[in-house]
């Protein structure tokens, strides 16, 4: 199958793993290969209420067989996944619109905010990632894609001086901005800092800084595609931990459990600045299927608990991980909230070794981070203390070799 | 259900008619509104296959319930739907990247042809659209967002002459660019030129107009995102009755019969050359569920001759259109191959009456061109006969009104 595909699929694509895994079945929280062997998923935020849960599919299967059409036509799915969503959002944000990725949401969040701001100047993190359109991909520098001439860059909030001097940082920007006769339009920032690494404490770092772009007259796109729908813990968004209320919030990856939908929310004076220039019509986007399955992943998260369990078994796995970081020096540092957890490495040589070293005791997680040196631990979100304590006792022996 | 869509939907948001239509159920050639009346959709390219085939249903349920994970992995469908693509595709094109819509796919094209070629500069036609995203929209004129400086258009090969000044003009444009200092990276069309009122004939048209984008330096990239999937009754896509082989070719809408899949396929040398320096990772582009969808698309085509039958229906229906243009002066010209035709009218006010009228006879079409007064006509593949009488007869009556 390795051969097939590598005749077939383009060159631009990449494997996990030094020995890469054929997966053939998903299962809540485990994966099995081809010859039946199963792995502990710590690593896919996608499937968040678990693969191939049987409510999520069973609602997309009667969806599809009813009905699947777009926006064009009055239909019931996106009216009621919209006022499911504005329910979970502070009440200033009101106005929603739906496409098929992270990408295209955050891409959409780029043209807006441009428009509502007659900036075009954008701040992102030195390894950022916001998606893979012409536009994202010069904003998301940890690609190794050259940021374009109006994308500025601070240091990721990781680490405690870089939290302090995060807002003073933004400030700096828009200054070069103004000097280069760049209008701000955006700070754009994951509020987990995921491929930065993980950033999450002290709680509220965000509040400064997305002051200082709205005083220069920009907005603040939350991107929550990482974050959304529960993982940190304490709140559906992370944003929230930090009490602000953005301007314009991104949402995807989790939102249909691994079937392609996405959101844009705004607030109702930027969308309006928009809106009376442009029309924005996405095919698939609202489509009657994928807002049933975004239902039903909402539906789940409730009924489960997911969003409670997220923050009991990420504080049981994080206190784990602080306790293996007091016996292993090869551990820095421990980051992240809920099921969001980076743990700092030394070097990236040590973080793939680990990453692989997991792999073959049937442990997926990945790395993160400009230099590759973070373990990312991020599954399911119905991940119990069972599975913690796999990660853990597996991480320990792998360490200890 | 209107009232509060209007409260949660973003006000870029548009329905199609007077009345809009509040659909609750699909089958076949049929959308059903929620009092229970059917209208015989027309318009809708997407459900290629026909509103919720069991068939595309089934496949999906069974492969969401068995593993819906992403390209990091081995898995099969990507690799099979990789391979079944290709063999519709000319030999030349054998690198395949998926995405999940045409916007992505195009935005992609866009990204490999400036870095294959070095070149900025780009060349549409006047009404073009090819997508949603930030880059796209300054190259889809017909959405009225200004095109960027380094976009390029040219009337669409609608009308004798400027079929036959197509080329010309591309080669005029080429000739501006380097007046401009700007080197051309891509001819990007529509095969059918479905948002500039529809253009097909006479077959052949665009090989001169390819040959001066490569003699420039340029690629070229068929968008097949309206055409493909066999809709012109002649071949799979759009290009082929060119009798040209693209550089880069997109598809989307169809592809998954209404779910969210879509792909970008391109020639080893041009992909390979992006690929040097770019890698593409799309979470959800590739996963085994939409590959799976996409496969029973492609399956059901060929079982139930859906080419074949787009090609039949659709020189009955091109018939009977030009047999009510010879006793309606309202139509003007009949254009288009397959079941992708554009019926020229009077004005765009009168094409405004005849959708919304069809609308009010249960006949769903809608309109196309810049000026909005061509009769876009894009049904199911499944169309037959007697829903091709269906559409005549209804319109024959509208315009002896």
């Amino acid at each position: 199958m390795l051969a097939r595909r590598q005749r077939v699929l383009a060159p631009t694509y990449r494997l996990f793993y030094e020995e890469p895994l054929h997966i053939v079945r998903g299962e809540g929280v485990w994966l099995y290969d081809a010859e039946g062997r199963r792995y502990l998923d710590c690593y896919n935020n996608v499937p968040v209420v678990g693969h191939c849960h049987p409510r999520v599919v069973e609602r997309l299967a009667r969806q599809a067989g009813k009905l699947n059409t777009h926006t064009r036509y009055i239909t019931d799915t996106p009216v009621e996944l919209a006022e499911q969503l504005l329910a979970t959002l502070p009440r200033e944000l009101t106005s929603v619109t739906f496409t098929c990725s992270g990408s295209e949401s955050n891409d959409l969040a780029v043209r807006i905010s441009k428009v509502a701001t007659g900036g075009t100047g954008f701040i992102v993190t030195e390894g950022a990632y916001h998606g893979t359109t012409e536009t994202l991909s010069r904003m998301s520098p940890v690609t190794g894609v050259k940021t374009a001439p109006e994308v500025y860059t601070v240091p990721a909030p990781v680490g405690a001086q870089n939290v302090t001097e995060f807002a003073p940082r933004v400030r700096e920007c828009i200054a070069q901005m103004k000097r280069a006769g760049v209008q701000p339009a955006a700070l754009l920032v994951d509020t987990i800092f995921g491929s930065d690494g993980v950033a999450s404490h002290p709680a509220g770092f965000l509040e400064p800084a997305v002051a200082e772009i709205r005083a220069a007259g920009g907005v603040f796109i939350a991107d929550e595609v990482q974050p959304g729908f529960g993982r940190t813990g304490d709140a559906m968004w992370g944003f929230q931990r930090h009490g602000v209320v953005p301007d314009l919030v991104t949402m995807g990856k989790p939102m249909g459990n691994g079937h392609p939908v996405a959101a844009l929310v705004a607030r109702a004076e930027v969308m309006g600045e928009f809106a009376k220039e442009h029309r924005y019509f996405n095919t698939f986007g609202g489509n009657t299927v994928s807002c049933e399955v975004a239902l039903a992943v909402l539906d789940v998260l409730q009924r489960e608990k997911l969003v409670n369990n997220a923050r009991v078994t990420g504080d049981y796995l994080k206190q784990g991980l602080l306790e293996l970081a007091s016996r292993h020096p090869a551990i820095h540092e421990v980051r992240g909230a809920g099921l969001f957890l980076g743990v700092q490495m030394e070097g990236r040589e040590r973080t793939t070794r680990v990453v692989n070293d997991l792999r073959r005791e049937s442990v997926l997680i990945g790395s993160a981070g400009r230099n590759a040196d973070v373990l990312k631990i991020r599954p399911p979100l119905c991940f119990g203390r069972a599975e913690a304590d796999i990660v853990l006792e597996t991480l320990d022996s792998i360490l200890r070799e």
